[in-house]
């Protein structure tokens, strides 16, 4: 899979199939999609992410915090959670298709481009349509945006169809061919088709038209919630007997572990620019203003800048370290589920969060009033970005079997390690939450100590296991009961 | 390499080896570094394009466009390009560490964390130190920084060489391993000391110093256009004996090409970032403001952004199909030489500035005079981006049988197609741009059909070349001299 050992990986195979002509006399080499599909899951995180940026720049200032900008900043926020919501319901739509065609020609990669572009009006004619609520218009061009997309992929679908070695090899072999595109086609366009209908009822009863948009947008999640809870209750379904035929474009597969990780990787990486853009841009002093200002001292203007410094370290350790948590957890899963999906997508959006918190612990860096709630904001996003990750290996312990590697299952050598790993920053914010209850004046120093202890915690954790498993070895070595080392650090908890 | 076909690729060969207690008991697992290297691509292909932004948004009215603001643009690009190239020296460093390092670790992972948390501060440290060049704390800070990047890659390969395991197998596996650590240091450590001397002299005399970065930042490059002049005026040298010893650290060796699509993917996707946030954000009108300048007609509002939704479009387009162009490009490629690595960070740095040109193109919809030049500085951009796009091809043909596949190589049935893909964009700017000297009143409308006009070119190329084809058949059918059939749509430019 990486590079060094295999300079020319996976391309040869088809390396020399362009030169026979074969039928249809294309030109258009088939390729392989992978290098499009990870294109698009890096732009599809970065729409889903945009819309914290108006929650980041909402000016707010201690002397007019009041109902209205509350208001401003509630609604801003409110939309970037459904914004990201409905982003990630088109990734996974996108997903899917790009399980029913396995390989792409120039005509399908422009088809994905043109995809793309209108998916990225979607933030945009969200936040419209809530900023307007009652206008018709909003509604209008949102509807007009999903419709869009759902007739690209339709285009998609049905060139793909016309040429079946475009397809899924276990599709373009079937027989019912045919019977398949029908059904795919039905699931693409039943969005579209609600929210033309959304549009219709827009220009005289607008209140029915959310109701449509509503069902398009949850319709995935409550049939994953309401399958998940079915199953837990009443014990998992028989599958019906045609699940085979349509088993990529179900809406219970689990999506592929691959892209998730891909989509996952796009957001970590979108939330570093943001931090990676402010404090690049901005932190460089003027010339005229150190001249002015610092009476020409370089030291005494970059100094003013320390605690941005301090805030974007922490908040670059942050990101990094939920990265790197969720890089080790899905080192070690074999299959992502529905419920992990859902998991992992909330997670996801309290990670989009952090900029945010950057820029409460850098505002908190100029104005010391006020930085109680600032660092409890903080502490908050941290801790609940966390919880849905270390939610999301709960979720796959409940069918270990089928989603874990054997080594960080129950009793393997690495479960105490990754519980260890993925309970660090959870616990690490809920405590310096506690903290600033108890010791309030103290609350800017507790969140600086502990956004600077918790990356040496990571690299102590490894230390500590090690030192732990020494003893485990010693002790073995002196009772010699074999069963003993089966694994006494596994937390009774879990 | 895609999903859908392999639920569980390529991990499931290390699923079950943590399992079995080895020698060093670590715990840590070793990973595959895939993904890590893929996570760390976008981040510097990230902060290699960060710069671009204080030019974008260096604020030019028409009125007060004077020579100190014309020199700010000039440094403030200058600052852009040179960071572009010294990140890109710092990626290719990265590069060729992890192909000496060929699995990482738990704590391989967070010194990456680490070394990409310095690099961050490059672009940071060499503005501050372009804005005050005669200070000695900023070229004493540039200096830092690299020295510190140079320190945290040491310590990975300090940690990787005492864990032969975590190596290539090619050089785990020989006797020599001592001797590698050495020179690998070497090399790692060479910058780091000029950059420590360059920080003594800053304090006495400091033009010393800035030879001396420059000697850091270009040493590469120059011996690379040095290598391949001698290569062409004196013919392939004899590799030296001992090269098969150095393989992969050698400076002279092609970079890996998976990397350089992930780093260029990066900066595609970083660019339609910029483009994104600022539609997203900047476009949603104030219901405020809608009331009290519209007379509350959303419709009117909405149609004063329309000349931006117009420059995105375009840009937006631009973007993904110089991606597109890129991606067919390095489909057909089996091996990134030198010249063609250098010649594509060109062409990035080149794409890395589209924002710029979408700022001057949504700029003159607002202000319709001064449209001239702003027309004129997209054209340009586009074309240096595309053109050394071109180059790349250009590159790979003068070696084709090391670099290409057969099928667009000169003769093969892709090779006209190729050519026509990335002709398009230096052809269509270059007309555009000459057209508006001719014509200039009309040098909106001009730029705006060629925005326009490019994409449905790319989607009728294919039907030109599919026309062309299906003659040449015919004319084969009528003349069925075998040899004809060749490929006369070969242009004889190239």
């Amino acid at each position: 899979m990486s590079g060094p050992q295999t300079p020319e990986p996976a391309l040869d195979d088809q390396g020399d199939s362009p030169t026979d002509t074969r039928e249809e006399d294309t030109a258009a080499a088939t390729q392989h999609s992978h290098r499009m599909l990870n294109f698009s899951d890096a732009l599809l995180s970065i729409i889903a992410t945009v819309m914290i940026l108006p929650v980041t720049h909402t000016e707010i200032s201690p002397e007019q915090f009041d109902r209205s900008v509350q208001r401003l900043l509630a609604t801003r926020i409110a939309v970037y959670l459904m914004t990201f919501l409905i982003v990630t319901v088109a990734w996974a739509a996108h997903t899917r298709l790009f399980q029913v065609v396995g390989k792409i020609d120039d005509t399908l990669a422009l088809l994905n481009l043109a995809c793309m572009m209108t998916i990225t009006f979607l933030p945009f004619t969200f936040s419209l349509m809530v900023t307007f609520p009652e206008v018709p218009l909003g509604i209008f061009l949102f509807c007009v945006c999903v419709i869009a997309i759902g007739a690209v992929q339709a285009l998609i679908v049905v060139y793909a169809f016309s040429f079946p070695h475009l397809l899924n090899p276990r599709i373009g072999r079937s027989a019912h061919c045919g019977l398949y595109r029908r059904h795919v086609l039905q699931i693409i366009l039943r969005g579209p088709a609600l929210c033309f209908l959304a549009a219709g009822f827009s220009l005289f009863f607008y209140p029915l038209s959310y109701l449509l948009m509503a069902t398009v947008i949850f319709l995935p999640h409550v049939s994953k919630a309401a399958g998940w809870c079915r199953d837990r209750l009443m014990g998992p379904r028989e599958p019906p007997a045609h699940s085979m035929e349509f088993f990529t474009f179900d809406l219970q597969e689990p999506l592929s572990k691959e892209r998730v990780e891909a989509f996952s990787d796009g957001v970590y990486a979108i939330v570093a620019t943001l931090l990676i853009l402010d404090i690049c841009e901005d932190s460089v002093p003027d010339a005229k203003d150190v001249e002015e200002r610092f009476h020409g001292s370089l030291v005494a203007a970059l100094s003013a800048y320390g605690p941005q410094f301090l805030a974007y370290f922490g908040s670059f350790a942050t990101v990094g370290l939920l990265w790197f948590a969720h890089h080790s957890l899905f080192l070690h899963v074999r299959k992502a589920t529905q419920s992990m999906g859902l998991l992992n997508t909330l997670s996801l959006a309290f990670v989009g969060g952090l900029p945010l918190a950057y820029q409460q612990t850098s505002a908190f860096a100029r104005q010391p009033h006020e930085e109680l709630e600032r660092v409890r904001v903080s502490c908050a996003i941290t801790f609940l970005a966390s919880i849905f990750q270390f939610a999301v290996w709960t979720a796959a312990l409940l069918r270990e079997a089928e989603t874990l590697q054997p080594s960080v299952r129950f009793g393997g050598q690495e479960h105490a390690f990754m519980f260890a790993k993925l309970a660090l920053y959870p616990c690490a914010s809920l405590l310096a939450f506690l903290l600033t209850c108890l010791l309030s004046r103290f609350s800017t120093a507790i969140f600086h100590v502990m956004q600077i202890a918790v990356p040496f915690a990571f690299l102590l954790l490894r230390l500590l296991v090690r030192l732990a498993l020494a003893l485990l070895r010693a002790l073995q070595g002196l009772a010699q009961p074999a069963h003993c080392a089966e694994d006494p650090l596994l937390p009774a908890s879990c």
